[in-house]
């Protein structure tokens, strides 16, 4: 039997590699399908996911309607599946977002919404899924098999790929433009030098014996803060409480005390300025603060404590959630394996989950 | 000083009340509204609201999908706040629900959304905030000062409104139908009883020492689900996790044991059904579940053990969320007061909570 973790661990460290291979082998690909949807330029865009992949519909839907300025939400799959929702989803574009394509209520939700007028795409890493043909549109992530339950290398592919769809819309020909292809081509050796650092692993000592956990982040970073709070519920069996920033101070700022470990994600950019208030309240309450990423290095938490830091690297933030997370993945790994946990194969978790 | 969670008490006590005035006084006003709304015929409705009130949002947005056949979600303020998005929202409808009007983000949203072609709308509990100013349409939900921080009357007032507006949309002027105006005079009434049973308060020695706990539910009960744990949160400082049924399948399962109490909102209709699988997992893991709600009373747990009850009344599900909330505000108020903590004022909170 192999090593536990061992999995998780070559899923993680994969991941330069395989942004490498999204940028180096799909972008005509994605290209394509950008292409085509600027063609039919949708008014409306709905993403419908689960787990894991409905953090990466979430940035798609902040991408899509900062940097396209179009309307876009998330769908919640049980209107359709179980109450029998038939909404007129003309000049919608809906995007069904999964690494196994084999959930049926997104498959069921793509094939309806097909008939209610829509455009359909679907983002997976299966190409000859029930998900992936019921689409009228599809992009492969081609992240390779994954070797643990908990998905890493899936996520990151499903944002890059995402993201180049996103700002191909924009582009002449779905074609991304030269200071884009620039920014992205720095990625793979940016999430290598990421995942060089130790910070985030010597943090698993820390929370060793911690019950839970609260993460937060606000635009761009929150669905960084979403997957990490999963990544640590299934493989350490933490309970981690994610929240915006902002929803963080209506309510459950209570909950937050000296034992209760934060972890913020921080932005160098508007969304990491707009975590100051949130970050400053979390002081006042001596919550022990620890911020990810490479913004707030100008704040006063008033506690006499500066906050812990792991250091990632300052891109835009909306390139921000394609490294943020990678520390973050290596601390679930490493406080499961503290915990005396497998995280390549989590208590009651199998790879495709049938929900319908 | 009044008696802790005294005024907790009032206000949960008072929701009765609230339905009848809301009913008997104010039908004529919000049925004004639906007709404005059904003669603009948006093609797509954006909610943003926060805390307790986005709760109430996301009962709308299923109502909206599945009653009215029109897309709906609900928007992160953040893209239009923090990074200037301007999307083209002509033919959409976005409304802004908040119980005080003051969150200087939603205002915000509103003013942007209507330069930006969409129709708006403002449900508040405060008629002349900047939110209910901000928006072209305002509908006030009228349920007198609340006099603890954490919501109780506001939401369910909030939840009522929503429902009258959404099916005055599809009605002639507004004006609802003999069959919905007969199911909706029966709540006050079916609010009391619900209130009268004291099942919940009972569960609040069962969790005196619990740590956290999960609830859940689907479609209709989700935002129950929601608003229970966000009570929780503020008032019992709980690490309190909310997951709809199917997404806590992908992930968060692995994190229930033994020692984690599941609350599980579980209707007598389609959402109901669709938890009989997440109820069998999570008896095949053992969990300390009770069902709150009228169904799922023929679920096989497998573990041998019958799980608690807290009984609702059998509702049509799209009700549910106006009765099901009721005995877990009581929960939150007893186990707050059991751990000796104020639910009238939180540790950390303000009743306005203002976030840019």
């Amino acid at each position: 039997m192999a090593e536990p973790g061992s999995g998780m661990a070559a899923d993680i460290a994969e991941q330069p590699e395989v942004f490498a291979r999204l940028l180096d082998e799909h972008s005509g690909a994605i290209a394509e399908v950008a292409a085509q949807i600027a063609k039919r330029r949708p008014r409306n865009v709905i993403f419908t996911a689960r787990g894991t992949s409905d953090h990466a519909a979430l940035y798609a839907a902040y991408l899509t309607e900062i940097r396209l300025g179009v309307p876009a939400g998330l769908a919640s799959p049980s209107a359709i599946t179980v109450y029998g929702a038939r909404p007129d989803l003309r000049d919608c574009l809906v995007v069904g977002v999964s690494q196994s394509g084999g959930s049926p209520d997104l498959g069921e939700v793509i094939r309806v919404a097909r008939e209610q007028g829509a455009l359909t795409l679907a983002v997976t890493n299966a190409p000859s899924s029930p998900l992936a043909t019921a689409a009228e549109l599809h992009i492969d992530i081609s992240a390779g098999a994954e070797r643990a339950v908990a998905a890493t290398k899936t996520y990151t592919a499903e944002l890059l790929a995402l993201h180049m769809l996103i700002e191909g819309v924009r582009a002449p020909a779905g074609r991304l433009g030269k200071q884009e292809r620039a920014a992205l081509a720095k990625l793979p050796r940016l999430a290598e030098e990421t995942l060089a650092d130790n910070t985030a692993v010597e943090l698993a000592g820390r929370y060793r014996f911690a019950a839970r956990v609260v993460t937060t982040g606000r635009g761009y970073a929150y669905p960084t803060a979403r997957e990490a709070a999963l990544k640590l519920m299934e493989t350490s069996y933490l309970a981690a409480l994610a929240f915006s920033g902002a929803d963080l101070l209506h309510g459950p700022l209570a909950m937050a005390d000296p034992d209760v470990p934060v972890l913020a994600v921080v932005g160098a950019g508007p969304g990491g300025q707009s975590m100051r208030d949130v970050l400053a309240r979390l002081g006042e309450r001596r919550a022990d603060l620890v911020v990810v990423g490479p913004g707030g290095s100008d704040v006063d938490t008033k506690a006499g404590r500066s906050p812990l830091r792991v250091p990632t690297p300052a891109v835009d933030e909306r390139y921000g959630p394609l490294l943020d997370i990678l520390p973050l993945q290596r601390l679930a790994l490493a406080l499961a394996l503290a915990r005396g946990e497998n995280p390549d194969a989590p208590r009651g978790l199998k790879k495709v989950t049938a929900t319908l």
